[in-house]
C-alpha cells in the first residue's frame, strides 16, 4: 500500500485591517503550493475586484439560499455584509491531498475549527494596535465611526488568539509569508502525519 | 514588563548512518541561528576530527567521572563507546533566549525528553533502510559485523519514532535543512509561546 499524505487545511485569520489579503496575495505571487479558496460576499466590489477572482459577489438573497442549502463551510455577517466559504471546493481539494488556505474573519475561523479541528489555525497579528488603526485609516475606505467599530471588534478578536495554533506577526509582508510557509512545511513533518509511512520497518522498503 | 521568548531546545536524532552529522554541518554552514552543543565521547577521533570542535574526546575514566558528577544531560554507550552531552552549556544558552541544537543518538534523545519534555524532538529518517545500509557501508569505517549490528539497532530505533515531534526525511541534505529550519521558525510562532505577548491587549501597545 502506498502512503498518501492528506492535504492540510490552513486557516489564515486575524482582525480586520491586519493585512490578511495582502499576505495571501504575496503568498500567491511567490508560487506557494497552497490552494486558495474564493470567498462569497454580499459586500460591494472595491475598485479592481473581479467576481469569481477576488470574491464571488452575491446578493443577500442568494447568500441566504447558500446557508439554507449548507453550501458554506462558515459564514459571518460583518459590518453589515455577509462573508462565507463555499464548502465543496475545500473538501474536494483536501481529498486530492492538496493543501488549502482560507483567508477569513475570526468569527468564521472558529466555525471552521468546529468542523475541521485538525486544521492549522494561524492568527495574523498586527505589530501593535496603534499600527492596526493606522492601516485601517490608511485604507481610506471607512468612515470614522466604522474605524472605531473595527478597532473595538479587533481588540475582542485579539482575545480569541488562544483558539489558534500559531501566531504570525505581520510586521513585514515577506517575513509573514516566510513564517506561514515554514508553518505549513513543518506541519507536513509532524510525526502524527508521517508515522504510518514508517510504522512497520519491514514494509518500509517495499513502498 | 518586556516579553522575552525562551530559547528552544532542538534535538536532532535518528539511526546511526542517517546523516545527522552531515545535516548539522550543512545547517551550520548556512549560518542558521541555532547554537551547537559539542558532545563528549570516548571513541577514537576519525581523520580530521578535532578535540573541542567536533567532540570532546575523553577517556572512559574521565567520562565516568562526568556521569558521577551529573555533568551530562544524557549519555549512552553505543557500539562499545560512550557518547554524552555536557549539561552546563545547554542550560546557559537556553536561559539567554537562544536556540540550542543537539545532535544525538536515539537512546540519548529519549533521556533528554525526560528532562526537557518541551524540547523539539526531530527524527532524521533515511529514505529507505536499503539506502541507510548503503550509507553505513559507504562510510568505510565499519567492519561487516559492525554494519549488521548497526542495521539491527537502526530498525529498532525506527520503531521509537513516535516519541518524537517531527520526522525529517534525509533524502537530500539541503531539503532536510530547509525542513529543520522551517520547524524551528514554526515553533517560534506557536500560540503557547507567544500568547503572553498579546494576552492583555490593553498592555499590548505599551511594551
Amino acid at each position: 500500500m502506498t502512503f498518501k499524505e492528506k492535504g492540510l487545511l490552513v486557516v489564515l485569520s486575524g482582525p480586520s485591517g491586519v493585512g490578511k489579503g495582502t499576505v495571501c496575495k504575496a503568498l500567491r505571487s511567490r508560487g506557494s503550493s497552497l490552494h486558495y479558496s474564493i470567498s462569497v460576499t454580499t459586500r460591494k466590489p472595491r475598485e479592481g475586484e473581479i467576481d469569481g477572482v477576488h470574491y464571488f459577489f452575491r446578493t443577500r438573497e442568494q447568500f441566504q439560499e447558500m446557508i439554507r442549502n449548507e453550501k458554506l463551510l462558515e459564514w459571518a455577517e460583518y459590518v453589515g455584509n455577509y462573508y462565507g466559504t463555499p464548502i465543496d471546493y475545500v473538501k474536494k481539494t483536501l481529498a486530492e491531498g492538496k493543501d488549502v488556505i482560507l483567508e477569513i474573519e475570526v468569527q468564521g475561523a472558529l466555525q471552521v475549527k468546529r468542523r475541521f479541528p485538525d486544521g492549522l489555525f494561524i492568527f495574523l497579528a498586527p505589530p501593535s494596535l496603534k499600527e492596526l488603526k493606522k492601516r485601517i485609516v490608511g485604507r481610506g475606505t471607512e468612515t470614522a465611526s466604522l474605524i472605531e467599530n473595527r478597532m473595538t471588534v479587533a481588540k475582542s478578536e485579539m482575545e480569541l488568539m488562544e483558539n489558534y495554533n500559531y501566531v504570525v506577526e505581520n510586521d513585514q509582508v515577506e517575513k509573514a509569508c516566510d513564517r506561514i510557509e515554514a508553518i505549513v512545511l513543518a506541519e507536513h513533518c509532524r510525526v502524527e502525519r508521517l508515522i504510518d509511512k514508517y510504522k512497520n520497518t519491514e514494509g518500509f522498503d517495499k513502498q
